[in-house]
């Protein structure tokens, strides 16, 4: 971040205008996006938000980054040290220092940001930070292909927006300190939300202890610029599981019959995961999203992979599938004499919003400049491990919410014409900055 | 190779002698399969046979080493620059020159060596030299890796004895270059046999034009050490494809009905392709080797693979089973709305062994030591691009033969505990030494 | 029906008291309830329900039976002459005359009933009839079978309380006749409510002419004897199909080859129909719910049959599923070289109750004896051809309801198990004979 | 059958001149092949068979019908009395002897002729007499259909030449009841071959103990008139199962999870059956021949049948596949929580032909008028349980071949068009006469 853009500390921060977000927080947001990292290899991204925030020059504000923000044992899904690396070696070369990519190596990325404004209700805002492992258009429609700012890191993208959040974090974050609030506010940039593998870790950390007002935001789900969701319903409890079958290699010429066929296996068990009879209690899903098997045409395969999840409108409804999941899983290696190891890599339980926190985000954006439109709720349709944090307030007696901020996106969440329209960054920080204020003791 | 291991060229070449193949055949073989390269990645291992022969100093011999020894319009399966790339920068790590790999690049590997003794006939020998994508085996009782020679390419492996075959073609240039054969003798280190890509491209080179005779050779294939057959028979013919299903994608828990599902068609594409029906007429054979598909848990799959093979005991029954398969994925495709594009990537016919050639073979093996056995002729079971040789020469009046040299194996074929026993070298090159005498005029 | 069964004409029916339904309504359910017949095979059934009203001895009642009742063109499902004929042959020897028969016959069942009385306002009520082949329980808990009504057909059974509806539209007949009920009252007994048959068949008769208020019935839906929902939503659009797939017949063990599978063909088809991706829109469903195919184990299947449905929340949901469906279908017969012919044998769209038809019979049952909890509205789950009723009333600007009358059902619809308790037969025709009064001029 | 086609009886049986075979033999084929009756259900047939052997007045000869013919415990596959009850009916419709329905019934057909001709060797000859479940062709160019022998019991078919088989029998029988034989000659005629249900019954009856030379014959199998096979090889090895998948039934709209779906569980194992790997050592087989499961579209299916086969070249190859088999009915049935249970309804072994005996028939092949070409061996390709038989003499030290006597067959085995050629049956009748008085004591 050059200098030009920085906000003048001096004046204080200045996140929004009239127009949209101040220019520095479009360039952090055009900044992460050009360089996403998913789950667990937010090495880049972490850092460049500690720098954006040390360079807000906040008084009374703690940083927490890496080991500090998480409760490591509460992680899920953390990736080897192969596939750790060269995200690693990539953040390496563009500058991150080696200290910073010391503490958040192995799986300990993400950071919290706690203002202490003294006495005072205790609010939290949590918003998630990695990509996915996406392919981003080039197309000349595509605005970041068009200005310049297109993911550099081929085959990873930020296709779900977390780019976005981040800044609203920070900005949000900027806005706080810059007015009268009184009491703690703490906002955590969390990492691995794509695999569900950072929101219990965040949850169980400690920083949400004494939490009174917990606010979850995500931008777009099909709701335009302008329209707000106070608080969404129908976050569906989801498990992402790793189904890895085992056979017998063999000559496919020669000797068909001394294989034990995994990828056989794998095909039975695909066909009948989504065939998994639906519920009439509610919405559930599932999906075998990535597989792989065998290494050569003429080798019956020994080895097959299913990296799929099912998901719940509640808890329960999770779990109806899992069991039939898991049973699909062991009758297809049965059929083709193979073994079956299924791994839960995330798993997330559903939440649900509360109605009195819900008015308080429903009243403050009616009140603001650019939101024409405000639900009460609506449903999300998709999982969020932020259901971790907002159980673990609620189960002290807290309050949760999970607001939505409606963005223009051309493209579908998860695809490679997903994007954010910027203006709704400033909504973002602006509702979200009179919100903590309304909940702040003054 | 090193000078003390070089044969005492004023000596001529001894490729063996009664214990065994001769020490400097050994150390080929073992650096050969200390550095297993795929098909069309050949590099080190056609630079490393030419310096063989080159050590050899053989009189009247020519080599034709990369484009000089294929047609190049008749390969198949020449993996894309991506591919070939880490092949080539970890030659040219271990020294294989600059000239060399700019050569053998973009699919160009593998030679001819030609040796010209004056008038009578022209036989030719042909031996395959490429490693498959087998992981070796590390366990104690696997003799490369109690003996230290196990792949030195992690995930490569020459799992079907081709570090044997080039060795037996180089010790048996190096013995008929030292006997009294008249005539011409060529012998052809095919690259890419098990992908079914070099085969097509070495028979239509122009290096066949006047063979007479033609001999291929494979070891092992669940004969022992000590036994011959002089023809194989059931070369099943084979088709080699890759199936890509393209659909659509979406977020899994938001939109599952908006995605086109490619893992989906390419499940449903594996369990019906093994289920062509068995025909009366002889052996078929279908295998779905390798697939892949989808890129995260929580995204609906937009694209899948299946990288396969049919075959049959005739070229017919292979027909049979392609057209059944291209239904299958044909329909599969459309069951969930998905395009899908079939390419073949290798193919081959079936081929007979002429019973005059075999008897040639079989009188020869009943005298060469350490051979106890003699089989007329016996199934093969598997696929070989060798007979795109065998048809050229048959289709010009020549005669052709498919010669197993038995050889105790661990392991079956394309396993990573396949190793081959180091005295059926020595069998080879005495036994194939002595064919080519009697064919050649004297 | 014996005479002493009968209700006393002079006195007028007397359908319920205040512990349960008369003793006639009793006789005639449990009469109905041992005489099951299937859809468009309601010979017994029809027959039944004619001499219950004509022993009821109403002025101004009118009659329409069979081809009367029904527009024949709007049917579907019709099953043809052999299938019709044992149950007609079975109705015939149980007494059934011989020109009702005739009447009858061809699909041309179920009746309607008119009352006029005088100027007013037409309401109607609609009642289905028809059993469903399932086998009846005849374990001593079953009250039936305890009791000695179990089905006398074996095979076929009341499992869905149609014989409680049949019964309830003729209580109700005779509580209105009683009532100073002023207007016109039609009462439409259905046939083949099960195979989504009959539906568009009376919708289509010209009975539903000028009708201003439309109330279609069910017991039970999971609601306890006691409980009524005044206008129940979620009442899913559906297709019912019969899916032929047509292949080759040939010897399995000398000629595999030569056949080409039709039950293969049906067996990928079942497993993909089932994963037929959800859909977020809403509640989605698929069932193959009988299929069959083939004549002997050594031989290849030529033939093999389908009849399932698919079924959407809305009439839309309907459609996507129906698309999908007819995709999966085509593409498994294109796999395994076969035909496929797919036949709609019944299709129903979704509807909705009218808040204020709804809210009518909301205070009714809030005032009516037996009854203890009256909810506004509750979701079907399943499908019901009264939809094209209650769209047919709406589309001339009347309005509709589908009313659910809780009953204690031990087993649940569709099982051998299934019963109703009878008292909530008198509380429907309470609740109805006060509607219908309620809605009258008077 | 009328007198005046019956044989004279003064002059002796004569069943065959040079046109073909004689008057009564044409008679009683047609008059079977009208009245075909598959496995266990042969009462017609038996009764027919015995009655044609009484009009031969054959001096010496015993007759053992029904269970004296059977060890019963040794029979497979025997319908139950639903299933038997409409056979039975008819064949009484048709004028056969109550006694004799009484002595049939149960599965208790078939019958064993002994004629005794003093000292001699004892020669067996084995015809087996059951119909198919396939509907006979009606077009005008399928010769039953025009000249009026096609099946009266509709859907039921002599598909496989049975009738010929059985009226050779009669034939030979008599042809050698009319020659110098010398020794003991028996005929079984078995029941129930189609189903693998008779064989063994027949082979521990007793009938065998002391038999030399035991010839079983078939008609056809794709060779044509004036050809025979003296010796079938590759009798595949078979096992007949009918594995039954029980789930629990719900309503598909209301309540799909509370189902279990058998006929999910039963579509994966057909998917999966079809794809056992192929095996090197020689031929397999696997068919799902007859299908069915569930009730009614609106139905979860909680029940669902297969009646299949698994078949091998060897003995020890219908073993791997009935393993495989047992594998994949078990994981399929795991799949979708439903239990399943196998039986195996019928199980033959492979057998092999002896060469003497082979030679026996050959040579009085070529002697025999009509017969232009004779194979020493053929492959079979198909099942029989003859192959008991054939076990159980050989096992005494005894030798046995299986003749095939080839036939114009229009359509295929086991196919609506099957026919055969009647000019094979003298052709049967002449060559086995000869066969066996060559094998007798004379």
């Amino acid at each position: 971040m050059s200098d030009t853009d920085a906000p003048d500390s001096s004046d204080g921060p200045a996140p929004s205008d009239a127009d949209g977000p101040a220019d520095w927080l479009v360039d952090l947001r055009r900044d992460l996006h050009r360089h996403p990292e998913p789950a667990w290899r937010e090495f880049y991204t972490t850092n460049r938000i500690v720098e954006a925030i040390e360079d807000l020059e906040i008084d009374g504000l703690s940083l927490f980054v890496g080991p500090e923000a998480l409760d490591l044992d509460a992680r899920s899904g953390v990736p080897d040290e192969t596939e750790l690396a060269p995200w690693r070696e990539r953040a390496r070369e563009i500058g991150v220092p080696e200290d910073r990519l010391e503490t958040l190596d192995g799986g300990r990325t993400g950071l919290v940001a706690r203002l202490d404004r003294g006495d005072g209700p205790h609010v939290a805002l949590r918003v998630d930070i990695d990509g996915l492992p996406v392919t981003e258009s080039d197309a000349d429609e595509h605005v970041p292909a068009a200005e310049g700012f297109r993911s550099e890191n081929e085959g990873a993208m930020h296709a779900c927006g977390h780019d976005g959040h981040a800044t609203i974090g920070v900005g949000t974050l900027a806005a706080v300190a810059d007015s009268d609030f009184r009491g703690t506010f703490t906002v955590c940039f969390q990492p691995a939300e794509e695999i569900i593998g950072g929101g219990r870790a965040i949850a169980e950390s400690g920083h949400l202890e004494g939490v009174d007002e917990l606010i979850a935001i995500h931008l777009g789900l099909d709701h335009p610029t302008g329209e707000v969701v106070a608080g969404m319903d129908g976050i569906l409890a989801v498990r992402q599981i790793r189904a890895h079958f085992e056979g017998e290699t063999a000559h496919a010429g020669k000797h068909p019959q001394a294989g034990r066929n995994a990828v056989q296996a794998m095909a039975a068990a695909v066909q009948n995961l989504y065939a998994i009879p639906r519920h009439v209690d509610g919405v559930t899903r599932v999906n075998a999203g990535r597989v792989e098997g065998g290494t050569a045409s003429n080798v019956i395969p020994d080895s097959a992979v299913i990296e799929g999840e099912v998901r719940g409108e509640t808890t329960e409804l999770k779990e109806y599938m899992s069991d039939h999941a898991d049973r699909v899983l062991e009758g297809a290696a049965t059929m083709h004499d193979c073994a079956v190891d299924v791994v839960t890599t995330g798993e997330a339980p559903s939440a649900d919003s509360d109605p009195e926190l819900r008015t308080v985000v429903a009243e403050a954006a009616r009140g603001t400049v650019g939101i024409d439109s405000v639900l009460d709720q609506a449903p999300l349709g998709g999982s969020e491990d932020a259901t971790f944090l907002m159980r673990k307030v609620q189960a002290q007696g807290g309050r949760a919410t999970f607001v939505d901020i409606g963005t223009d996106h051309p493209g579908g969440h998860h695809t490679g014409t997903f994007d954010v329209d910027e203006a709704s960054i400033a909504i973002g920080v602006d509702l979200l900055g009179e919100v903590v204020r309304r909940l702040g003791g003054s």
